[in-house]
């Protein structure tokens, strides 16, 4: 270990991001500062990667959890040999910068997850784990270990504190995930002041009661750090690894208190910290020409161990000709048969939950690295594999994820196996439920991880389960969310064509929605529907060429809009299939007058709130629609009780 | 203990809820069979209770946090007295019935939370144990212990995977809250199959890292729960009694599996179920008069209690009227004082966070029973309370509540101090981390608990954090769910307003969406603002009294507008600030009329989606939003990055 030169990086690590963060005005010194050792030591001589590719599927990962310490990764991945400059440093939190005041996935090179949002690093970093067991087991032959790395994630008690932490280190102990080394930066010291004001458990013993391997250090003893890493790696267990700390050491004016945590330290405490440091205070933005050295020396062993990987996965290429075959579908994502989904013919009950359980069993054939799972609701979210496929430590290539009731960590871990790269991922639990994973639904939007969400139990038609579990602002809640893709299948048919889309749709996630109870599939009008529908919506009843009425449905409310339909007799009337209201809309006036027929009388029925329909219709009284909490009762009775009805529908057209 | 009746009012629990699930063909019966002894012996002879006054403040509380087990609760509380006829048990999850399929508060007398969604109910049990503490400590004299009562749960695996079991658990360790009591339905079994497959944690240990104390038992031991619940309340710790049980035990048909969790046992299963268990199978909603008797007789002990009460709160009101005095206002809810806000000129540049943070302390003033805190941002938040006055273990007449980063137990938390009575609740953190809590937020509208919700940080002007930290769809998100009370101020005269507006709406939660930025305080031409603002909306430039152009604002984009129309020299402008959109849709056409003069444009301008207002101007290309994520940079250059300035605004509205 080149202790002088490690050294002299995590006082780079230090003295860059206090410049750069006063320069900002803006951003947290305290990480930085209390974990600068970590940093030097795990780049410097503990991380496989190489920042020839960045984008290695064997690298070692490293996601820090702890988000807003961004300035600790800039740094370190400046002295690494990333595509980060110090003029880059220098941008720190301005607008367009690579260097934002989050890390952002895909802004930077060797930022491997869009983390501020406390929690879910460290759930993503499970994800992470998970795919590499998953693609180690599937593609490793006992002489070629193809895939063969760690995730490395570090946190403090914000993180700690979030349940989504919980969820996720409960089930990493379950999968014993040993390959996830965890380190703590035990600094004691939250926004608020001591963690001791609201953070008083016995993390070790929580860790152990995951069935985690728990190890403790000091987060500025780099020898120590190698050998913890090193015991870690000799566990089959992850392993929690406490690094006593000290927040913001090294400037005295706010080591060791709260002051140092999300605010820069001020011109007369950088200039005191340098000093103390025995840095030139005069100097700004400079690196000690000895952390370069060291990192230089630590690149050329890094090329090397790069090199001799891509010669070790070159021979099992040429060894293994099918499994390399397998890998390259794996890792680009697609099918390249169409897929066949099962036929239905009008008429038919169908659950769309139903049909795209069935969908998912033939997407799945076709692409393999589809793997995913439930919130402990395997059954009623119809996600069940064909033949079961679980995923465990004594199964790690099974495709099927029980995930727990953890609907937060499921979608985390999910944006985490995407992250990784070579798989898909789709996740499943009630709509109503969507609540509880939000926040890393928003980072699948802000990642871009396409994900795909299977939401079933999607309205008030829930029934009997009452409005607990009845989404009715839900979906439009969803839509809400920028580069989310909402797709809501009217039927069995639609609902193939649906995961279709999903699948395909490789720039974010995708949202399915889908009912508990049957519902009938119908005669299409169009005879080119399957293709029309990628504009988001089609039509299902022609009625006319120029009907006087036409209505804009989605999900179970386009049969019932067909049985409205049929209760009127003196106009001719039109039901358009909204699967993807937002595309629809954003649809250039003359394809939307195309699918609506211009009619003069347009409306629109989602069993939910009105929100988002009022520009597609032609007065905001022709939107069908549930503003309320729903009720305990058998789905078509609640549907009565709050009027809900064709028939109503048909009167609000009749008037 | 009346073994016999006891014993009789279990058979009764597991008869009525076989019967009723099996009559609506729909429901749990998992845990009404699996738990029957602990509900019997717990209404039987452990709870302090009274079907004479369910509303007693000083009840045992007990939340049935595994909430689909619900026909427990309304075949025990049928027995304890309260009212719930068999009539209303035969019309389990009927529509209108008082027995929905899940627990809802003020649906059902005796029930004291809406539980269903996983592991809330544990958490909001952790807030009506902080709410007696609270109150014991303000009101209680050493010989008048007038609140002096336990908190009890019952949860499964399903709870206790969730994260917010785990957020509200780890912090009633730290609280040392003694008297919330925690049964923990050792089943092994979730809807999956065996617990084992996503669960295998070490329960107890976990529960001994929060600083609990752990017991065993076993379900079907009523002398042993008895014992093991005065073991729970002779312990300063929170107690986690971990009951092993069978779920569905006594129809052998499901006992054990995952069959029993949330299906009808079907009528042969329920057939040899009352046969296994010695029932006459011909014979459906029956009750064995034995039982009856039982809780006949702890009725009248239960009465006695109740009145001893009220003769002890009856003294001490005499004794100490001050304090009574106090009580009523506490119990009231009400201020009898107008609150006195800080004056501001116009002019003044003043983030409403902290005005926010200014008002909350005249209203704490005002009402003493206000209590709260944040989610570790009680700087960023400005909610400091001054003086200073935490709540601890050692100080619990403390008002402001340390949740530590648990932004979700935080909210739960506070329906639970809500639902207690007495105290009247406030929670903050940033407005984008309103996803982290939401499923609580809807919640405390399902339940109408008043939580004001205090959500800072409000737009893209947050700035350097980055789109992380930036809420562009929240907003929206938070309008969506029904009976949530959105109220976004403009300046810092009308943040006064919205606490006091925010305190008196008392029929269901309220958040206030507060700006990080200072902004300036404006001028309003409506000299009666403070009383029109009621209805959502008022003038605040006038224009004219025919404006060609009106502008609908929130919050730091009145101030914007107003300086759009400054830049407008050819026209007549007025500016409304719309405080609460919801309210003010909803109002008649006149009045809105009046506000915008019907003018010929009328624009909204919002730092967010524009989704909603969209039946509030004069076309959908006159809302002047924010569609996408945001950007790391100073908030007034992210605003020019994506083009969200006055200039702009004038320019879109001068074409």
């Amino acid at each position: 270990m080149d202790k002088k030169g490690l050294a002299a990086a995590a006082l780079a690590v230090r003295s860059l991001s206090m410049d750069a963060i006063q320069k900002a005005n803006s951003g947290h010194p305290g990480l930085p500062l209390g974990c600068a050792e970590l940093a030097a030591v795990l780049y410097g001589e503990i991380l496989s990667h190489t920042p020839e590719a960045p984008d290695w599927v064997n690298r070692d990962r490293f996601i820090l959890s702890a988000g807003h310490g961004s300035m600790l990764l800039y740094a370190i991945l400046h002295l690494s040999g990333y595509k980060i400059t110090i003029e880059d440093i220098k941008q720190f939190r301005q607008v367009g910068s690579i260097c934002p005041g989050h890390p952002e996935y895909g802004i930077t090179e060797g930022v491997e997850a869009t983390t501020g949002p406390l929690g879910q690093g460290m759930a993503m970093a499970v994800g992470q784990a998970i795919a590499e067991t998953m693609l180690a087991a599937r593609f490793n032959t006992p002489e070629f270990p193809v895939v063969d790395h760690y995730t490395y994630v570090l946190l403090g008690e914000g993180c700690l504190m979030e349940g989504v932490t919980s969820e996720a280190c409960s089930l990493a102990g379950h999968l014993k995930l040993g390959k996830l080394i965890l380190f703590y930066d035990d600094n004691r010291i939250t926004i608020d002041g001591s963690a001791d004001l609201a953070f008083s458990e016995d993390v070790a013993m929580r860790y152990e009661s995951y069935g985690w391997q728990v190890l403790r250090g000091s987060m500025y003893d780099m020898d120590g750090i190698r050998s913890l890493v090193e015991q870690a790696k000799s566990d089959l267990r992850p392993s929690f690894i406490m690094l006593k700390s000290e927040i913001g050491h090294g400037a005295p004016a706010v080591a060791g208190t709260a002051k140092a945590h999300g605010a820069p330290i001020g011109k007369e405490g950088v200039l005191e910290a340098k000093k103390h440091l025995g840095l030139d205070p005069e100097r700004f933005f400079s690196v000690d020409p000895e952390a370069y050295a060291c990192f230089e020396v630590r690149r050329k062993q890094l090329d090397e161990n790069y090199a001799k990987w891509r010669k070790l996965f070159d021979t099992w290429s040429e060894t293994y000709p099918e499994k390399r075959k397998e890998w390259d579908i794996f890792h680009s994502g697609k099918v390249t048969e169409n897929p066949v989904f099962a036929e239905y013919k009008p008429g038919d009950m169908v659950a769309t939950r139903t049909a795209s359980g069935a969908a998912l069993n033939v997407m799945a054939q076709l692409y393999k690295g589809l793997v995913g799972g439930s919130a402990d609701l395997e059954g009623p979210n119809g996600v069940t594999l064909k033949p079961a496929d679980d995923y465990s430590p004594e199964r790690p290539w099974g495709r099927y994820i029980r995930f727990g009731v953890r609907e937060f960590a499921m979608a985390a871990i999910s944006n985490g196996i995407q992250l990784h790269g070579g798989l898909r991922a789709f996740c499943a639990t009630f709509l109503v439920f969507a609540d509880y994973l939000r926040p890393a639904l928003r980072l699948s939007a802000l990642m871009k991880t396409p994900v795909i969400y299977l939401f079933t139990h999607d309205s008030i038609y829930v029934g009997e389960d009452g409005p607990t579990h009845q989404p009715v602002e839900t979906i439009n809640s969803l839509r809400l969310i920028p580069d989310v893709t909402v797709l809501r299948p009217g039927d069995a048919e639609e609902t193939g064509i649906a995961w279709q889309m999903a699948f395909n749709h490789t720039s974010g996630p995708v949202c399915l929605i889908l009912t508990r109870q049957t519902i009938p599939v119908y005669e299409k009008d169009d005879p080119d529907w399957r293709n029309t529908i990628a504009c988001g919506a089609y039509i299902v009843r022609y009625g006319d060429v120029s009907p006087e009425v036409t209505i804009l449905a989605s999900g179970s409310e386009v049969s019932l809009a067909l049985r409205a339909a049929e209760l009127i007799t003196d106009r001719t009337i039109r039901v358009v299939s909204v699967i993807n209201r937002e595309l629809f809309a954003s649809q250039p006036a003359v394809l939307k007058n195309m699918l609506t027929g211009s009619a003069p009388g347009i409306y629109a029925a989602e069993a939910g709130t009105a929100c988002g329909w009022e520009t597609l219709v032609t007065s905001p009284g022709h939107i069908f629609c549930i503003s309320r909490f729903g009720e305990s009762g058998p789905g078509d009775k609640v549907a009565e009780h709050l009027g809900f009805t064709a028939e109503n529908l048909a009167k609000m057209i009749t008037g």
